[in-house]
């Protein structure tokens, strides 16, 4: 039977599941299943989530796992009385914290993924926007105004990637698929020409693609392992040519991609 | 002068980011500007940030506060013999976790936020990729496959809503606007008459879309405050004939507009 491990927050509780999975992704053999428990903002609520941790470790024979990021202290103290493990992620910070910079903490609950930053917030959804208007190089008015230009073949990961770096990152990524009358002129979209500073290239291995690709439309050109070849070396044949900078994406994620392409950003800003 | 924060990982970074903003938004007052290092992945780099906080400690005479997940025991041990604060998010927890479970952690660096949960991560591309294409209510035919199908105004929120569902909790989003037409009916539109138990709506004050909408639109009758007033009130009013959940999201982030919905999820399913 897996282990449960619980994830406890009085706001949205995002932050204490990154933090649980990161940490427990260092035991590779570990095997557990996750309740996710956010909006804990009273000792009423608290004793209903005690309640079900009691039962797990009653039916599954196993104390669970406690990961919290709670604010409050006397909530805080609550679940520190039941007999499980409790790794609470603010309470060593912050009091090294209030400590280091000689301030209190507000003890107020959940500040962080509210609109309570405006302005950084507004600019996070706007960025969102951005990626879905300059998706797909159907407009491309918006250029002047962007970040990054990410540029490659259908499917090499380019949509879901400027979205995270909207949504994430504030960055405002629009994106250009490069056709095949694009990579058989051997020559960089006329459209691009004035933004060569700002276009980033995702490559990918041809294989992959061509799977990506087979489950969208199957049975095509579009996703014959040929084609996907012949787009793939194409592609990055012009990268090379223009020098434009490029990622091969084929075993990263969209937040190793991202990360990635920030630090291209802040070193070419 | 405001004070540096530095947040090191060895991988993307979003971890420490998230755990450091969380707890530094305990302190209303702290105003400081962020370094964020992703991919220290060996001594080398490390020394080479090491240089650039020390560089950071003489400019501004203040010593910045390091927040890190670093997993590898030498660079976290490098980096506190420098004279800074070191949050060192990972070594308390990792101690533990290592005795309660009764297993060595792999000190492998950065298992969050890869491709290597191989299904996990393909759910969530398709979960992003559901959102784009059910979006708007362009297309209709997949809401059988929907775990949840978001209704309101024009500029209620429902698209970038979708689009973190799907990216961060790999949820199934369409979403469907409620236009002029289908309001007046006072009917729900017959393409969701077989969904209801999928539907989830958003609602906003007036006050609030007329600015969004001023901007996307400006001067136009889509953009009045009596239209936003009206559409509202009729989009609350078909929520409530037709029993249908719904959030009043105006002052909410996305990502506390998903945590609801994902909690609403969990009680219907």
């Amino acid at each position: 039977m897996k282990r449960t491990v619980y994830f406890l927050a009085d706001h949205t509780g995002i932050t204490v599941e990154a933090m649980g999975r990161s940490l427990l992704s260092q035991f590779d053999s570990f095997e557990y299943e996750t309740v996710h428990w956010p909006f804990i903002d009273g000792l009423e609520k608290a004793r209903r989530v005690a309640e079900r941790i009691n039962q797990t470790t009653m039916e599954s024979g196993q104390k669970p796992i406690v990961f919290t990021t709670l604010v409050d202290p006397s909530i805080r103290d609550y679940f520190k009385t039941l007999d499980v493990p409790v790794m609470d992620f603010f309470e060593t910070f912050t009091t090294r914290l209030e400590q280091e910079l000689g301030l209190p903490s507000s003890h107020a609950l959940g500040q962080f993924h509210t609109t309570k930053n405006g302005r950084a917030y507004d600019q996070r959804i706007h960025a969102v926007n951005f990626a879905l208007n300059n998706d797909d190089g159907a407009i491309t008015k918006n250029y002047e105004t962007a970040d990054l230009i990410l540029i490659g073949v259908s499917r090499s990961g380019k949509t879901p990637t400027c979205l995270f770096l909207g949504l994430q990152h504030s960055v405002l990524a629009a994106n250009y698929p490069l056709t095949d009358d694009d990579l058989h002129s051997d020559l960089l979209p006329k459209i691009l020409n004035g933004y060569k500073d700002k276009l980033y290239g995702l490559t990918i291995d041809p294989h992959q693609l061509q799977r990506i690709r087979q489950e969208r439309r199957p049975d095509r050109r579009y996703s014959s392992l040929e084609q996907c070849k012949m787009e793939v070396k194409l592609a990055e044949g012009l990268f090379k040519h223009y020098n434009i900078p490029y990622l091969e994406t084929t075993s990263m994620s969209i937040e190793e991609i991202s990360a990635r392409l920030i630090q291209h950003i802040k070193r070419v800003a």
